[in-house]
């Protein structure tokens, strides 16, 4: 008997993943009990941490990482490739639906001492009492990048829509976000439009950008503006104008078939 | 007839300041016919504007700035003076009432040139169509210091605070809160109590800064918060503990009087 068991972290992070790519990745990840024997660095990464031998597996743009136990296999991470960031900034604004003015910033431990705070105040350098010091001196932890002054309110408004986005589900949004794009693309004629988002599975983008071929895109913004709907006109640098759509979650498909029959149409 | 005439601009700038100092102004603003004849520049400065011959006249901390005319004089501004500032910032919480997070910066036209903005952003500097350029060149006007990405909400606040302010009145405010201070230092034996605070007419603060002599402020501040009155304790680079009495225009005499009882008896 050969188990592969899932810990609880790779579990939930396994199922935070889309439906689809969930079936992808375990069809991709067949490890036979012969292939333990014969660990090869082509197929599979090995990283030693705190004693314990962790090896990972490349299935698609995610890293399977696992141990060999008496009876098979544990699995403890399943993480995208670009998980293992060292700086992640994100504002609150804009996909994640909270307000202009907050955001979120990651940097990994051993990068604190890269990056120098932008800002000097009471909170993040040491200043016992509120007394400013001869030399600037950095609190630990994240603490060193904030200054002080807390923008408590649009940081409020992002826990909210955290919160929203957390309720929804984010494999949830991100299917359907997925689904929307997707039938917005196949409404749209390929002779007709000039696609700029990625078309593979693996780099999907949360919108649609692309020009018409035979009209000005600035022609279909308007026209879309006439029938109310609220698109982006990006310019490129070689000046050329990209219509860039950007669904959302509570977008519906009749707006998708809509936004088609408008472009189809102009 | 010698006629002491102010415009619009000065009036408004003259009512804007609590009573007893408009007086106090006026009383020394003393100019007779024969002064014009001799401005000599120990009393008088002189500026010339415009092709406009000003006078300067110095009242305790305020310059009044005058004209002659056929009749007498025109006064055309009373500025305190450290109006004729460089750079001014002030954050929307606190005195001003208003939220974490927004402010004001003022920085006089002349020295834009000087100061570099602390963030780079899609608004502050050149960037058409949102496209990145090799070189950064800022944008001019105030627009250099606002990188994009407002903070609305906290900007909104503070509006509304400036607006609950200005409501209210500033040289009411100010005597209000000048009135409180000095009724609960009124309260306090100089036997019994230390004060930082300036104690001149000239450079009267908000706040009321004081430590006592036989006991530590420490214990004081906790006598004051069992009594419901929140003050703050501020360290000094001696490491002297002082008791920040800071009323707002909202508070009572009744108020300064229970901090006084409190102090006295503990």
């Amino acid at each position: 008997m050969f188990q592969i068991i899932f810990n609880q972290l790779s579990a939930a992070e396994m199922s935070a993943l889309p439906k689809t790519l969930q079936l992808d990745l375990l069809a991709e990840f067949q490890i036979l009990p012969e292939d333990l024997e014969n660990l090869d660095s082509s197929r599979f990464g090995l990283l030693e941490r705190d004693r314990k031998k962790l090896y990972r597996y490349r299935a698609k743009d995610y890293r399977i990482y696992f141990e060999k136990t008496p009876e098979g296999i544990t699995v403890h991470r399943v993480l995208h490739k670009n998980t293992n960031v060292d700086f992640l900034s994100a504002g609150a604004q804009k996909w994640m639906l909270g307000p202009s003015g907050a955001g979120i910033l990651f940097i990994k431990k051993s990068r604190h001492e890269l990056l120098r705070p932008m800002m000097v105040g009471g909170w993040n350098v040491e200043s016992p009492n509120f007394v400013a010091q001869r030399e600037i001196r950095y609190e630990n932890g994240g603490r060193k990048f904030e200054p002080g002054g807390y923008n408590n309110i649009p940081i409020a408004g992002m826990q909210g829509a955290i919160a929203l986005l957390k309720d929804v589900g984010l494999s949830k949004i991100s299917d359907r976000i997925l689904s929307l794009i997707a039938t917005l693309k196949s409404e749209l004629d390929p002779a007709d439009f000039e696609f700029l988002s990625p078309d593979g599975s693996s780099d999907h983008a949360s919108f649609l950008t692309f020009r018409p071929r035979r009209v000005a895109s600035e022609k279909l913004v308007d026209a879309l503006a006439k029938n109310d709907v609220v698109v982006s006109l990006r310019i490129d640098r070689a000046n050329h104008g990209w219509i860039r759509v950007s669904p959302h979650f509570y977008n519906t498909f009749a707006e998708m078939e809509r936004i088609a029959e408008v472009l189809n149409q102009s």
